[in-house]
């Protein structure tokens, strides 16, 4: 007989970059978004859940390519039978198709309009440890009020929420600063063309590894760095880099205090006079609901992310100290940021419309949750209830019933029952807190057996045989009892 | 001066066949998935969320074609520095996903695996009216559980979760019936080839519409059907044909009356009393744990994609009458469906592996909360509190955060203040319960004015004005009760 030519069998991987999430890492996520959701909608912002495709077009910014789609975001033509092929995309972040959204529907979305989403976005690009291609994204942004009682409101926000998934109010603080006052610093250095400006930039992003003479120095002609190499300055006079150095250094022990100080920095700019009001404003109205410097303050070393935004900028941190993968403490760092950004849909409509929001670093909240023990309790397994006897079923099936009916989490193993040991190894595989045992002479009795599966591995590892003896981790109750004691077990660990 | 040439702008639209979800259409849906989802993990399931982009050959079913991407998904060659060229798609369910995370992780996941996700899938298809090229199913499987029992399972948990959501015992039925019985009686009619029995598949599904006459007319000779037209039959003889009225009119008053008419219809056939042996074990476990016939029956009618399962199926209804779209009352219909199917993992490992599993029609099910008023709360609104005097924003953002501290969704107006009927005619398109409005009168006598908009409207629409005397919509409040009074507006509105 002629043997059929095998087919060589697919491999079983998720594409480079790419992963799955198992149990809790779905939960505990989706829980934390939920609590964050809830404080969103009771600020008045509405969900928004856009298309995961879009046209290259809306999306902007990657223009096609015949040959070689769009660097960064997963692209490809559409097929149409009529020949017309559009180019479509994953969204790669979700202020993109905020807005395509808000330019497609604005006659029907009210203005102001306070808008929440949350989801995957794509990036197409090299992926590495810990940097996926696919990732969480949650942000809230207002749309069209340009009062900076909308930034306030989202640093406001920002607090709430963090402190409705479990951050500790001392364990967090909302920076916030403008980017209007970093813009008044330049204009009062007299520095014009981009290239100064960007070189600028650049050294006070090093302000804090260099401390404020190292920034002298780089403003200026230069400087020696750790490693013996000469790093070429900016070629600023010494009353040129006065400005920055006011800037950098202007954070004092209140708002009022770096309000001052800032007002020294950026000189006569009109522009940057506009960002201290601004900042002032902020200040006030936070302080009028008791966001005080506890949890917000103005502090001018927030640059990360300034070229993109054109007015208040926010930065939230975690305060407390982790671990680093070589066990020195480092503080756990930036959950969240955002900032108010001009000309949302101008690209769309002509009309410039100003926004501000924010964006929580899903993956490293729910990490930072993790650090301090506020999540991870939903990883709990079942209650399993083995089979002893495969004709009992039913029963088996009612104990589950009752339980899941007290609001236990329980399940029937329903492997192959023969080999007992292999039901408890898979009671140990699932974390579950119980089992069950009950064969003939259990029924007969009218009882069940009960195994504290938690407490028998603390027992197996580190009793004594006296407390082995005096800590059964299993033992045998009335049936009718089943779910009352099993109750007491789940409690016990929860 | 030469005038910048302009690029023509971007058009704002939703690719062909997408959509974006809105507020209540977003938050009322991840709380229908949430209930479900709480329901699922209770009986011992595990979320998986698996990446949404699969390699094409992971995917299957889809071959890569150098031109044409494949039918059906959305797929692209990624591109590769170094040449290579993998092609991944969008997945277009979340079954093909399963079997690869089972094939890929199977030594890390427990056997039988439990688990659910939902989610987002996508397909390349025309759009039409109501079709979407993205849209959420809701799936749960067990994995390498060959037990009936899984089947009965997932039957008692479809059963539960339906009643979690909102939709009442009596107004839904899960129906069972087994791919095997059908089996059965194809074999005792004795029809082989492939052809006569996708010819009598093709009949059975007719029997809705046609009834048993019908169906005696369309196996034998042929039908006149109600256009005049003339349909040629299979050509079976008439004893032939029995063992399909047989099974076709096989639902008795209980469960054990249908499977002792199911059993004349599969003759002597093994196969076919297979079938109704698993039935009546499903029938007897699911009774022990009080799911009767009330819930769950056991059903021959339920033939949809048995071509696909290949043991138990089932699939839930609602059977509570709804209005067509020309006023005509029509049974809600089929919600979700399901049933065993086996290989599930072949491909990738060689090994079969018997699954079986359970998809919600979410978007269904969402439309049928919606008809039985069991969804839309939460698309209620915030309190608006209006801006009479600007410089007062700091005493706005205060009531606002007073009211959210009581649990209360509210929002300072943040658009441009000047015309106060803007920002009335803003609260109503927000569908506010109630605004709060405070000058500098107000603020000087210590109190708010309370506008109760959903009174308010009501009284514009019908009160006479003794009425409209008698109940004003509008009334002054101390400042310090003004979180209490509002609560009574919204709490008479929940």
């Amino acid at each position: 007989m002629a043997k059929e030519k095998k087919q060589p069998r697919p491999k079983a991987e998720t594409p480079k970059g790419f992963r799955d999430y198992f149990g809790a890492d779905v939960t505990e996520r989706a829980e934390m978004l939920s609590k964050i959701a809830g404080v969103y909608h009771r600020y008045g912002f509405e969900a928004l859940e856009s298309s995961a495709v879009e046209t290259v077009e809306a999306l902007g910014k990657f223009l096609p390519d015949v040959d070689r789609p769009n660097e960064g975001v997963f692209a490809w033509q559409e097929g149409d039978p009529e020949g017309k092929a559009d180019w479509l995309a994953l969204r790669y972040d979700l202020t993109a198709p905020l807005a395509r959204v808000y330019a497609q529907h604005r006659n029907d979305l009210p203005t102001p309009y306070r808008r929440y989403a949350m989801g995957p976005v794509w990036r197409n690009e090299k992926p590495g440890p810990g940097r996926f291609r696919q990732f969480y994204q949650c942000d809230a942004d207002t749309v069209g009020a340009p009062s900076v009682a909308a930034d306030a409101e989202i640093c406001a926000m920002l607090c709430d929420a963090l402190e409705e998934v479990g951050i500790a109010r001392g364990d967090y603080v909302v920076r916030v600063n403008n980017r209007k006052v970093l813009e008044g610093v330049l204009e009062t250095m007299g520095v014009e063309d981009d290239a100064t400006r960007d070189a600028v930039l650049r050294t006070i992003d090093k302000f804090d590894k260099v401390g404020e003479a190292g920034v002298r120095e780089l403003l200026g002609k230069g400087r020696l760095d750790a490693s013996g190499a000469y790093i070429d300055g900016v070629g600023l006079g010494d009353d040129q880099a006065e400005p920055v150095i006011a800037f950098l250094t202007s954070k004092g022990e209140d708002a009022d205090t770096t309000l001052a100080n800032l007002q020294s920095a950026v000189g006569d700019s009109l522009k940057g006079a506009d960002g201290i009001a601004e900042l002032r404003q902020i200040a006030g109205l936070l302080a009028a609901q008791g966001y005080g410097p506890d949890r917000i303050v103005i502090d001018p070393s927030v640059v990360r992310g300034l070229g993109y935004y054109t007015g208040p900028v926010f930065e939230a941190e975690l305060t407390f100290e982790i671990k680093d993968e070589k066990g020195r403490p480092r503080q756990f760092g930036s959950v969240a940021g955002g900032g108010r950004y001009d000309d949302l849909v101008k690209r769309f409509t002509g009309q410039a419309v100003p926004a501000t929001g924010v964006s929580i670093g899903v993956d490293r909240l729910l990490a930072a949750l993790r650090e301090t023990g506020k999540s991870g309790d939903s990883a709990k397994g079942p209650v399993v209830v083995t089979v002893m006897d495969r004709d009992r079923m039913a029963d088996y099936q009612s104990m589950v019933a009752e339980l899941r009916q007290a609001g236990i989490r329980a399940e029937v193993y329903l492997g192959n029952p023969k080999n007992f040991g292999n039901q408890l190894k898979y009671a140990d595989r699932r974390q579950a807190p119980a089992a069950i045992i009950a064969g003939s002479d259990e029924f007969d009795k009218g009882i069940v057996q009960i195994k504290d599966l938690i407490l028998g591995a603390e027992i197996a590892a580190d009793a004594t045989l006296e407390e082995w003896k005096e800590r059964p981790s299993q033992f045998e109750a009335p049936r009718d009892d089943m779910v009352a004691r099993v109750k007491e077990i789940v409690d016990r660990y929860s």
